[in-house]
């Protein structure tokens, strides 16, 4: 029985890079669905649910992609809440890649340095991914503090009202999930935030630099550093975007494409691992879970 | 050669449902289209029948789906328009699982029942599925009354132009395929419609109950029911959804779901017929044909 | 590692010709894009090209078609943009079938007949497939003369401004290419403008007829001629669709269907051929060489 795949995708034109690795992952078919609303999604998830008996369902599987975080929340809500009883499938959520990011992102920091007791900072971190990299920290037991972008960073591309919406969002996740978050505006106060920090990610926004090499050379506790920005110039000078658990200024360090590499592996082993059984969710935590095996 | 299926959708997304079946049916590659219009299908049409010879166009076939019967009607016009001597391929339109599902209940019934010269009931049975049902028990010479839901059945999603299009479009299949149209106003008078009738099967609507238990337990002559309605409450009370040939209250009765098994059966076997020979079109009569060997 | 192709068509429903023949030339899978605009094109081509390393490239291909060439050509545009360093795969443009058309006319052409130094005339060849038909022509040291259709031949159809156009890009492109253009207002100056050409192509429009058969039978020079309109009536009189290579009047004729045949052959093998490495984009001259040695 063919391993099938239902991508669905937010986006008009379903992600190609979600395509061709759900293929490289061992799926046998990709059924593509794009422009997905959540109203959409239901009679879809019918059709996967429908189709095969429940001993043969671990051999279908979602993915919900697409390049809005909160359309694939809201289609992963749509899809658990259209199952019933034994009649439920597995499904991943990864819009924007946001979860194997940041799994990958903690994974490979955990692989290289213990994170319990110590602290960690997340550079520009109240984005989706950003949000995401803290609560993987904290789950770890490191003290994170999360730090805004601030509007001289942004320039032409601060927006007031969504700055609140993510400094607002983030400070609900961290009551959860038990990190902080901490406003600065400018460099100097970004600096002087990341504190007592041994890991620092910095997490967005594309081609923008956050800090300058001697910004971290200098730092007395960072050991760890992970820039996410893959767009030059990279968020924190002095990495090059190619960097696994290279050793920079005695420090190591992981630039964007390095981690991307990663995340690939994690990507493929996520897919693989739907077609275990028919009732797992993939989201956060278990995908965290997967990183953690495949960087171990 | 791979067995390709060129999937043609009214609706936006093309069913899943129909895709996975497909796989499922031993189809190498669906090729899946939605949102389609009888004015894109003929170029899709043709680039089924331009690019393979006319030897190995047995090994590409065309599925019309969609939630519309009348979307699916037109298309399969359209795609028979486009043909051209030799240049054909098989084709079959099952819209809102019409007639795989009118095909598989009424050779279901067979199975069980001898139809000739008996009396038999379709329960709101003016829709696209009991009209098909219909004109299958006639076929098999059964005396069908087709009996439509009324004003009270339906409370507030009672229209009435669209019930009178309905009894006008069932009275004109009728004429046709030798069964009458009865209307009635209420559940007493359904009961009396039934008369002598061997058979019931009630075709909708979704969540709606049409005969009590009793009604059907003290009938004098009916022997089978068929229920089609999958959604609770039943169409017709002490039937389970699972039912398949179940003896209840000395009755042989069928269940939405238990029905759908069997026509998932039927399905599959008609998917894999279309690639037997080039130029078959799998249209009410020759799907029933396929679900009587099927249950035979 | 599968053979992945991923197809950007201009047009809403992308082209099931396309899939199907790239099925037939051996991809293993097709990911199919409809209505794909240039500005969704990157985002697409990126995900072609981040999911394997560089060494596997080659295992993913691009396939750029639809009705629209100038569409087609756009996209070529953004792909080709879209790639850097050695992330790259290999890319096929031929909306319109306008390149593997051309390509295999004349190579068709020069597989009976010398081309360098003798003269050659294309029959309403203003359009996009009548110009790659010239250039190659000029290309194989053919005097080439193309003739666009005039207002009379296209009666309702004729657009004075799209006439205008038509020349003028005609007129450009021959002056790049080597080839002039020679406007005429009826078939006896069409009959004239041929002079001691020795290879004929009538390349449109559909359905309509440009030369009688007493034209070219008694025509003291022409030798080979080839109509690539596939709608009767013919555009030669006394082709017959489906000659390939074919004697009459002491002239060797291809008819639109039979040079159609040959076309596939073509088109697989520059499919075939786009996985051979990540690097090549085959148009124009490129495809030119493959039909070459497919007719060879």
């Amino acid at each position: 029985m063919k391993k099938l795949l239902l991508q669905l995708d937010s986006d008009e034109h379903a992600s190609a890079f979600d395509r061709i690795v759900a293929h490289d992952a061992g799926v046998d078919e990709v059924l593509s669905y794009g422009g997905v609303l959540p109203a959409d999604a239901t009679a879809l998830v019918h059709g996967a649910i429908f189709t095969r008996g429940p001993d043969d369902l671990h051999h279908t599987a979602i993915w919900i992609g697409g390049s809005s975080v909160a359309a694939g929340e809201e289609l992963l809500k749509t899809a658990l809440d259209a199952f019933f009883g034994p009649l439920r499938v597995s499904v991943m959520m990864d819009s924007n890649g946001c979860n194997t990011t940041a799994a990958t992102t903690v994974a490979a920091v955990a692989s290289v340095e213990p994170l319990a007791g110590n602290a960690a900072a997340v550079l520009a971190g109240s984005g989706p991914v950003g949000l995401r990299v803290a609560e993987l920290l904290a789950h770890e037991g490191a003290r994170v503090t999360v730090i805004p972008p601030w509007r001289a960073l942004l320039g032409d591309k601060w927006d007031t009202g969504r700055a609140a919406r993510d400094q607002a969002q983030a400070e609900t996740v961290g009551g959860k999930a038990g990190f902080s978050v901490r406003s600065v505006d400018g460099r100097a106060g970004l600096v002087e935030a990341l504190g007592s920090a041994t890991v620092a990610v910095s997490a967005g926004p594309l081609g923008v630099n956050l800090l300058s090499e001697e910004d971290w050379a200098i730092h007395p506790t960072l050991r760890v550093l992970v820039d996410l920005n893959p767009v030059p110039p990279v968020g924190i000078a002095g990495i090059k975007q190619g960097d696994v658990r290279k050793a920079r200024n005695a420090r190591t360090v992981f630039g964007a494409l390095g981690l991307g590499g990663l995340k690939m592996k994690v990507h493929k082993a996520c897919v693989a691992k739907l077609f275990d059984a028919r009732d797992q969710v993939l989201d956060r935590m278990t995908i965290y879970d997967v990183a953690r095996s495949v960087l171990a």
